[in-house]
């Protein structure tokens, strides 16, 4: 016959283990727990120690009962070991795989980079997009200046003061994406043969645009916690003739870090030192768990060398592809390159974007999404902790909505993306992070979207097929 | 007291200066008049020789009298006397002045390469723009395939067989534009240092993006009829090194004309001689004023050397910002060029122009502007003939919406501009259609719009300012 403590410890893990409570959660008091159970305060206690016991409670002193994260965090992926010289990029056919997956119903998606689109804080949006075909504005279907619509670049500058920085909207540039400004950049400062310093692992868009413009990457130490190395950097400053930096310093993707302050300020007198530009993706800087939200490297450039580039594609909806940049001192090459490229921006997105941020939905939107991303975050690592190979290691996103996953060297994620793919489940590879296809024992996941069953479902696959794969 | 001829004759007269009969119209028949004013036919007959003598009305054998399009339409511009040698592009500075302005109401904007916004038979695409947002469709909101949408690659391929072209939604890359497709096209296929030939006057937007990608321009000889000098062309692959040939074959801008079908075979002849490659812009081709439109030289095309150019720019709404690119052979060098150009294009417009031209909206809609155009063409050189110096040379288009003007060698449109603007008119220079900087006495007008006063008087004042210039 069950004791009393018992039956609570009962009642407890299994509200537990429905999900009542999520990892992270605070269990409820002693004394609440003792009044609602008309139990005595030991009782409470006893069942809060077998809970314990069962890994399902963890005390946290002076703040009760929680549930913890994940029985045992893992361990962060390793600083990168990159290549000593620059490199030509290769591995366009893996990231081709990837970005010609369209979403679709029947595949778990961890691979691909969009948000969640379903939060009802983004109707505003879409009702914004309908109102301006409703009224027959002519105007969303005529060109609009090639900077950019007015209204639209008013509404960034106001926005990008969260992040430090105080600009003008003639400062800035509208472009389709993010993707776009930061290829306008580095057409704006490269020819073909020079060398670009990269984070790493990094962004595949940008490799490939590397690729595509002939550019050499030379990609530096990545420390999960505080990102590229300093000494790293400063070395490879006096070694090579280096054009640009090109990094994402909060909120990285893939690894989640932000760097501290300190390193961005220490990384700008570089940037100075040396004489280099910078080119800043901020894409997932919006989305930073904490608030307020980091500063950006822009926010302390003084003499105009750092080319912010960011968009709505991770905050809003990607499919608008509206995105900016904010050159400094290289607007008129930036124009000039813009302007090649794909001349002005849509005109009715750029509208919508103006009323939904002026109309004061984009604050909450955000809000609402950044906690939702990181309680995902928690659960994708308790995941990842229940159904990968004991030894797995995982990053410590600190915003955005990816995980990066460490296997054991010599594992083959693009052979595990192979087996999944049938079972209707898909990664990221690691190698499309890399220059030169490293990271081949990686994976990148994305956890943007509510956290259902089916999406644990299709992480415990991920986990059951590599240990398959492993004992091959 | 005037006599019965006279009379009629008056009110015949007041109608077609009030525009109840516009240049080109029939007149109504001798029969008619005759009953309507209850006169005799040979007072009839007496009032259209006095309009005759007037210049009003001009007989056709067995189709009876017209309102002539013009006393006398004027000469040709001159077969363009090209540089030598392949060029570096300037001009940059002309552009950005014409790019920067935006569409204002308090400037006649002759100058821009917008179409005519405000035809009902565009309202179904408001309606499809509103539709998609209204049912929140998320897909709208999200990335598509790099590729385009499927939907409307089914359209855009249907569309271009009016064209000639047998192409599969799998041949064709859905653009940022026209822009985007003519700036992939020239990055797959060259780089920094090489070659291109060009038709000129040619778009300044291609020219631009040479400047831009270290391209130099060869500009060849082109007749305002039939277009890019073919023995030019075969000199310049015998004596240069290019590596592609940019033209606009159809519907020319800026000058209007439509390569004859026998020369655009003779074209890719000797494009496949020599083993080059053709960038064809094809953004004006369904607006040609005969019916079928005219063939593309992209559908005599076998062995997959013509990169097609278009767009919805010109035939629906350039803020929507979207085109297509059917890239040939060089399918896979495209795609990689569009994806770190711009990543996927925006979705929303994408869902909603497949369903605008599947719901059959956009033929009646082409098919309302090209005579729309056609009557404004008319009207147009009928004011140049009315309002511009004797001797001013203008292009005969053959479709589309642009009227190219040249002016006595020395006249500079420069000035032109600069004393315009100030009058609340806007006009495209002529030296940004050239490499080097060539036609600074030619410029180029937009005749879109419904023809009203307020552009009838923009255009007299265009010509009262040149005369003013040309007596100083």
């Amino acid at each position: 016959m069950s004791t009393l403590y018992a039956t609570l410890a009962d009642t407890l893990r299994t509200r537990i283990e429905q999900g009542f409570y999520r990892p992270g959660d605070r269990l409820p008091s002693v004394r609440a727990l003792s009044l609602e159970h008309d139990v005595s305060l030991s009782t409470v206690q006893q069942a809060y120690r077998q809970l314990e016991d069962l890994g399902l409670a963890a005390p946290r002193p002076k703040s009760g009962y929680f549930v913890p994260t994940g029985r045992q965090a893992p361990a962060l992926p390793a600083v990168s070991r990159t290549a000593q010289r620059p490199l030509d990029i290769s591995q366009w056919e893996q990231v081709v795989e990837l970005i010609r997956s369209v979403p679709r119903d029947d595949v778990v998606q961890l691979g691909r980079g969009s948000p969640d689109l379903s939060s009802p804080t983004l109707r505003p949006l879409l009702r914004a997009l309908g109102r301006i075909s409703q009224r027959q504005d002519l105007r969303g279907l005529n060109y609009d200046s090639i900077y950019g619509t007015e209204t639209l670049r008013e509404q960034v500058a106001r926005l990008m003061l969260d992040s430090g920085c105080r600009l003008a909207p003639s400062d800035l540039l509208i472009t389709t994406g993010c993707h776009e400004a930061l290829s306008v950049s580095l057409r704006a400062l490269c020819q073909p043969g020079d060398v670009v310093a990269l984070d790493s692992p990094s962004f595949h868009g940008v490799m490939q645009t590397l690729k595509g413009l002939g550019i050499k990457a030379l990609e530096l130490p990545t420390d999960p916690q505080h990102g590229i190395s300093l000494p790293a950097l400063e070395m490879a400053l006096e070694q090579w003739p280096i054009k640009a930096i090109q990094l994402t310093p909060t909120c990285n993707n893939p690894l989640g870090y932000t760097m501290p302050d300190a390193n961005k300020r220490a990384l700008l007198q570089l940037a100075q030192r040396f004489d280099v530009a910078i080119i800043e993706d901020d894409v997932y800087g919006d989305l930073a768990y904490r608030y307020p939200r980091p500063r950006t490297i822009k926010s302390y450039d003084e003499d105009g060398r750092v080319l912010l580039c960011s968009s709505f594609s991770k905050t809003l909806a990607p499919g608008l592809r509206i995105g900016w940049l904010a050159p400094g001192r290289y607007l008129e090459q930036a124009l000039h390159m813009k302007y090649i490229g794909t001349g002005a921006t849509a005109t009715q997105p750029q509208l919508a974007l103006a009323e939904f941020i002026a109309g004061g939905h984009y604050e909450p939107h955000v809000r609402r999404l950044r906690a939702q991303y990181q309680r995902n975050r928690d659960l994708m690592i308790d995941w990842v902790t229940r159904y990968f190979p004991a030894g797995t290691r995982a990053s410590a996103p600190q915003g955005g909505f990816m995980l990066w996953i460490e296997l054991p060297e010599g594992f083959d994620t693009l052979r595990l993306n192979r087996y999944l793919l049938p079972k209707g489940v898909q990664i990221a590879v690691g190698s499309i992070f890399s220059a030169s296809g490293k990271y081949r024992n990686c994976l990148r996941m994305n956890y943007a979207l509510k956290a259902t069953d089916t999406i644990e479902q299709a992480v415990r696959l991920v986990g059951e097929t590599i240990k398959e794969l492993e004992s091959q």
